[in-house]
């Protein structure tokens, strides 16, 4: 494993997605943001969002035109409270970032803001946009749909997306709470990577159109069965992991007056998100509030664990020490990640410094 | 099983409830508010949440003085969108419900309204707190954590309650969304009905203190192993029921100043919830979003299903099919929950007259 990868500095792969954006046409600060959110999926460990994609997903459909890189986003507002946006179809971590930005604005001024928007584009990880509540102390919420590959536990059609939902939550010296879930087992991400690495995927990831058991991830095709909804079978209440992912389609396609994932028919190019926040001092004194989510995840983590297991983390955790490893001794890129990014840089006319 | 049940009438099980509620000292309107909810998990066949607990729960408890009859609860708020409630121990279903309909209130100001509860007791099923914002047009949020009984993917040891969310939306013509999820794979109560009824449970639903899966609904025991997350295995991605539940926490027991599942001593009297208001016509026209909730409900309706399955549901349709069922024909009751009821008709001295 490891001599299939290249550890590479955090700073420079910012640097180097961005000068590559600017060359797609995205103007610099949209750019900047980009490469920042792709490249801090990578720092948290979550390679299935990271610059992988940055080739193969974001620059070919710029390329192609499905991705508008100077959008003119509107905002629809009846009330301080909550709006509707509208993405032009621009780069999914600009137009997210824009709409996360505002609800903490509206947070600011009256305890909680919430803006629901459509018309956009894949939009990365969305644990990001979640986070950036953080600093502001408020809770931060963040949900995207996506065309529909997530079959319900009774049938071999998929029925919603794969629909994550990312909640972030501040702690005092614990790292903060940061909830980050597709809504089936698995995020499509990580058959990629089983792909790329030639491994096979375990028995309930996924089905094919006959309701089997699929192990092989090149043999899954979109129409044909899909991803099961977390919990998987019926017995196991697979329709719980089916009904969060309605209920995203919900927040986000429904109510910013875009479509469910069912009616989406374009992989890649027709996503809608939410975006909240929740400004904890609504409720009660900040630190309080921070010193007792310590004492909640401390007593978590000091939990037993089964033979063979280190240590039992709370949401976020795990990621919150890959950080602070990557950020100290690189991101380990694997090679074909490597070449793609390569690739890009011919292709764009810039230099390959990693 | 059918001589094991007998049906009764929904009106008059919610007055028979009433009076044996206002002989324990609850007054009118409160028992009527109680009465009315318990019915309502009933006539949705959520028998897990009804009058199964009216004796052996919610009585028991009001006679060990753990819960008041005749609370003084107190909002402390800081903006118009969110306040804090403490419960004084009140009963669940009262506290919730006066909870709700503040945060209903709210949302009509403002467009959302958000009510954090500490300091209450168990308020049965988190559905109807939810679909009270239904016939306001807003989308209902309601969540409560409980005593841990949930391990952890990775431990024996449970980490949190069941913690339940539930989310309503309404449609059109369509039933409404309603999602009302534990966050272990099942809720305490499923156990408790397959006790009742002398089943097993499937291997997937709780572990010993091992690790290793039970399959007696007797032998599981608070503290000793436990239910598992929604999801189970770290590798079919147990650790985002994990996550869910402690979200629950955090939002009911950590923002009302109250604590987290994993320090409750008290099973049974020692629950905090949080309640949620989002006004639909804050983001687009009620009718277009009732008429989109319709074609997303009916496109996921006619997907095929796997065989000998009726057809597919979106969470809440199930259930409506069943309230219609009850509401014409009576709901079936376990002649064991007509002994218990029979029982408390005669400690309280009122009449069973179902």
């Amino acid at each position: 494993m490891t001599t299939e990868r290249t550890k590479v500095d955090a700073k420079k792969l910012t640097d180097f997605s961005t000068k590559a954006l600017q060359k797609l046409g995205v103007p610099e600060e949209d750019a900047q943001i980009t490469a920042r959110m792709l490249v801090a999926s990578d720092l948290r460990g979550v390679e299935s969002h990271g610059v992988a994609h940055l080739n193969t997903f974001y620059a070919r459909r710029i390329k192609a035109g499905v991705i508008n890189v100077t959008p003119k986003p509107q905002i629809f507002s009846q009330n301080p409270v909550a709006a509707t946006m509208d993405g032009d179809k621009g780069l999914g971590f600009v137009i997210g970032h824009r709409a996360m930005t505002e609800a903490i604005q509206r947070a600011e001024k009256t305890g909680a803001g919430f803006i629901t928007v459509r018309n956009s584009t894949h939009f990365g990880a969305a644990a990001y946009y979640a986070m950036m509540a953080l600093e502001h102390d408020m809770i931060g919420i963040a949900m995207t749909n996506a065309i529909a590959r997530v079959v319900t536990p009774v049938s071999t059609k998929p029925a919603v997306g794969t629909n994550p939902i990312a909640v972030a939550v501040p702690a005092d010296k614990k790292p903060p709470f940061v909830l980050d879930m597709a809504t089936s087992v698995v995020a499509a991400g990580k058959l990629e990577i089983a792909q790329r690495e030639g491994t096979s995927i375990p028995e309930g990831w996924a089905v094919d159109k006959e309701g089997k058991p699929v192990t092989d991830p090149t043999k899954r095709v979109v129409g044909e069965g899909g991803l099961l909804p977390l919990g998987g079978t019926p017995t196991l209440r697979g329709y719980k992991g089916s009904g969060l992912g309605v209920l995203v389609d919900i927040f986000c396609g429904l109510l910013s007056g875009s479509s469910a994932s069912i009616f989406k028919t374009s992989a890649g190019a027709d996503y809608d998100h939410f975006f909240g926040a929740l400004r904890i001092d609504s409720f009660l004194p900040v630190e309080n509030f921070k010193k007792s989510m310590d004492e909640m995840i401390g007593a978590i983590e000091a939990l037993p664990t089964l033979p063979g297991v280190k240590q039992v983390y709370v949401a976020g955790g795990y990621e919150a020490e890959i950080v602070k490893d990557r950020e100290a001794n690189g991101i380990p890129l694997h090679y074909k990640v490597i070449e793609d990014l390569q690739e890009l840089a011919k292709e764009v006319g810039i230099e390959y410094d990693l």
